[in-house]
């Protein structure tokens, strides 16, 4: 027997019409690609949403295709997320940082039929020109633009694309688990693999991911995605805030901390959310301009590391609460948000961000496990490592055009973290998998041995590494950069860890170096690392 | 082609192992319907589901199976509505205030196989006996009990059945679409109707309807449903609560100002849900006790019409935000919040409380509408009466067991209310469309004439009807009920109308009745009034 409740799928085209029905008025702002604010709404947005989608019709796109865009946070790019996913295509975003391999290799990979670009990009595309194979229409996100159109042959011009249709265009009917969106994640070895989200795994991680202990944003809201639009569904800030009608301001190419600055003090931003690099620029940018960033309650921070100094330096003098989140392209990317419970609450300041520094739990919606390397589970006690393992309706099964699923025989995605999870579920990433160092057969975290090293004065960057050894297998060794001019010594730096390590995970040695190696996406490249210096101790 | 996302079924056994798992040292705290507080924890409320679950299939129950309770909200009844659920069988709460002769009709149309009692119900059970058809154990909520036991032949005790089972007892996979629970509305003509909730509109209604602009409960909040849990799901709070981890206190069969006030503040409740009357209740023994009732942020408010009066007396004494919400049993309920925009945010409080008082707006997952007799659709102008029609995730499609669907042609669900919705969705009730009067074509609202009528010092209660008339077809007729003592006319009343509605909207005739026609829901019987004085116009 089947109960006897109406069914309707859960798409995102019923996302943008409630943004466009029931907060047509609210505000969208966009920092343009050639310099000044754009302001629209979301009955703007919605209504251009469904222009796009025609305009994609009439190019002759079907269910299932896929458009790239190679754009940043602006108006343009929330039209197509909505907009081509709407229509019942693929909305590809890709990372403009990548190498020009790499993109070749993603684009040609997904099939895009079309790329769309905003104007920086647009080198890219010239010089990546034949190598693309199933690109037939590359739309410059702007109006027509001479000195654009003599850089790529048949370049197309949104404005001119959407000028061409009316405001009758009709969402068609979509099965829920139809795709929506695809996300290439780049690991350091292999080919970039991509995640294909659906309809239903977007719509239920914009609702359970924006529970008053997730994101939490509201119509009161003015939200700054610093995030970028092609890292990850933007946290999937354009669904969540489509679905509450929160205000959107896309900050556009001008991601500097004066930028941000302005904009959060101009439109009263009351969210904004982005990695820690960039709200280590805005700290310094608040700092030089005398703002208070008034508006401002909260900042979420993911996507690596969180600096400890970084809660308080929000807090004490901003009355800035920060959240630290942890995700990644395989999990939409909310995993776990890290909001404090009741009894948290009356906590001294020092100790509630003691428990901020970790990753968080999970909404409902997600489950995390840690297990063993024989896959045994491991208790949730705060203190067994292991690999970080998920499950949940907006998690990856199989990569897009793989044969093979990318999960566990018993179903979970393996995260390639390690990490611990205490009986609240509040979880904390010690490692990755393959970085983390074994020493006896005592895990060592090479997060742990950078940080530290990074703190001293001396340090600029830092990588720690498991180099092979006779007696205990592996041994940590620190590859080091110095602040240029600093007077360090290896003894100085190993003394460094007195008291701060135990004895045994003291590094046996520092090698300093003038770069480290860093892959497209920003992070450092240990595996190189560890072909260079991994047999260091070896005599 | 489909996308590549982990599938899994929304059910309501995840939402308790969710608060089981990450909620698990959470206090759900118990009044007794013997008296006195019992505590325990999301992880017992998770234990004791299963145990129940087993207890049931152990009695021989089966997926589809309908269990039925009358109870009060306590913490056995809490461990019903996740175990039963779980399981697969259905959850059918009946509302005790029901005659008798609706009891035995709901029970045999039901079909319910199990009867769950509190003592304060067993009457009721030993009383109907024989006129039920299908139930085979009737269970009383408590320990062993031999003087309930000489009352009902064959008594179970639900603390017995648990004894026996152990904690294995794993949830069953279940298709989302399969029924979850049961509710039965009965209006004021023809039988009641029962609205069979599914897994997955109870989920997306607990996800969606508990956004930041949404009921908003959190792991911080301490959360009191005075709402009862035979209420149309006690409006989604047992789900809501255990999907964020809340602390719950129910409050049992106590249901007066002097003991919700110790509640309160004996459990800082931070959010209390309930219906006006309550609310009056509350106020009163506030005042009276001296309690500042601290710990309380929000009451929410639904279930009939707010009195004007109660924003400023929770705000102004108490900070107590209240929020105003509407629903009904085929909405599960929540189809409108009423939250504010942050537009409205720098009105002064009598404007913002002016907008407070109409139901609120549609969260992400429901459509409003209003639509004229002829089935057209009206515009979301604020100005516009029509018959207010709903659909959605969590919206009834067709009542249990009944042959037909119970939506319009085009997949609407008529409410039967008048309403209108303004261009942001906020709907006002404006009467019922049974209840309206229609004089010359305009539409007087029964609701506005009676809260006039009661404003008035000397009446104590008035129902508005339509009464016939040869030039106008209806003119408006008020049935009133004096204070007892007071000294007020059909002129004096009739004036008192002067400058508050357009003089064609001022009642022909007051009636003055020594009390009115009140159905087994608590509601008038305007039916009744209209076959008595529906003619009093006509010569």
């Amino acid at each position: 027997m089947l109960g006897k409740m109406m069914y309707q799928p859960l798409t995102i085209s019923s996302v943008i019409e409630h943004a466009g029905r029931y907060h047509g008025d609210t505000e969208i702002v966009s920092v343009e690609t050639a310099g000044g604010l754009e302001r629209t709404t979301w009955g703007g947005i919605e209504r251009g949403a469904r222009r796009l989608a025609a305009a994609l019709e009439r190019l002759g796109l079907e269910k299932g295709d896929r458009c790239a865009t190679i754009a940043w946070n602006n108006r343009r790019h929330l039209e197509i997320y909505f907009g081509v996913a709407g229509a019942g295509m693929i909305c590809h975003t890709i990372n403009p940082r990548l190498f020009p391999e790499q993109l070749v290799y993603i684009i040609n990979h997904a099939e895009d039929r079309v790329l769309f670009l905003d104007k920086t990009f647009l080198p890219i595309a010239a010089k990546l020109g034949d190598h693309l194979k199933t690109v037939e229409h590359v739309v410059l996100l702007g109006p027509r633009d001479e000195e654009a159109a003599a850089m790529v042959d048949g370049l197309k011009f949104y404005d001119e694309l959407m000028a061409a249709e009316g405001d009758d265009y009709r969402w068609p009917e979509l099965d829920e688990l139809m795709p929506s969106s695809l996300c290439y994640t780049s690991g350091t070895t292999g080919h970039p693999k991509g995640v294909l989200y659906t309809h239903r795994s977007t719509v239920l991680h914009t609702v359970a991911g924006n529970q008053p202990d997730g994101l939490a944003l509201s119509a009161k809201d003015s939200v700054l995605p610093v995030v970028p639009m092609f890292h990850v569904n933007a946290w999937g800030v354009p669904y969540i805030t489509a679905a509450n009608g929160s205000k959107l301001v896309l900050p556009g190419p001008g991601l500097d901390g004066a930028s941000l600055v302005r904009l959060i003090d101009g439109e009263k931003v009351t969210i904004a959310l982005g990695v820690p690099t960039i709200w280590m620029g805005l700290l310094a940018a608040l700092a030089e301009s005398g703002s208070t960033a008034e508006s401002l309650k909260r900042t979420v921070v993911g996507g690596s590391a969180l600096p400890p100094s970084m809660i308080p330096a929000f807090r004490d003098k901003y009355g800035v609460e920060l959240i630290h989140a942890w995700g990644m392209t395989e999990t939409s990317p909310l995993g776990t948000l890290n909001q404090l419970l009741e009894k948290h609450q009356h906590l001294a300041e020092d100790a509630q961000a003691e428990i901020r520094l970790g990753q968080g739990r999970p909404p409902f919606g997600v489950e995390l496990r840690v297990v063993e390397e024989d896959g045994a589970v491991l208790p949730d006690d705060g203190v067994s490592q292991g690999s970080l393992q998920i499950r949940g309706h907006w998690i990856v099964d199989t990569y897009f055009k793989a044969e093979e699923s990318a999960l566990t025989m018993d179903g979970w995605f393996d995260t390639g973290d390690v990490a611990t999870i205490d009986a609240d579920g509040y979880m904390i990433i010690r490692d990755r998998s393959k970085d983390i160092i074994k020493s006896g057969g005592e895990w060592v975290s090479s997060v742990e041995l950078e940080n530290i090293a990074i703190a001293h004065e001396g340090i600029a960057n830092a990588a720690a590494i498991a180099a092979r050894h006779e007696k205990w297998d592996e041994r940590p060794v620190v590859v080091a950069v110095k602040v240029p001019g600093a007077d360090v010594s290896e003894q100085d730096l190993i003394g460094f860890y007195d008291g701060k390590v135990a004895s045994w995970q003291v590094p046996d040695r520092i090698v300093f170096v003038d770069e480290l190696p860093i892959g497209g996406t920003g992070k450092v490249l240990k595996k190189k690392l560890r072909e260079e210096f991994g047999d260091i101790l070896m005599s």
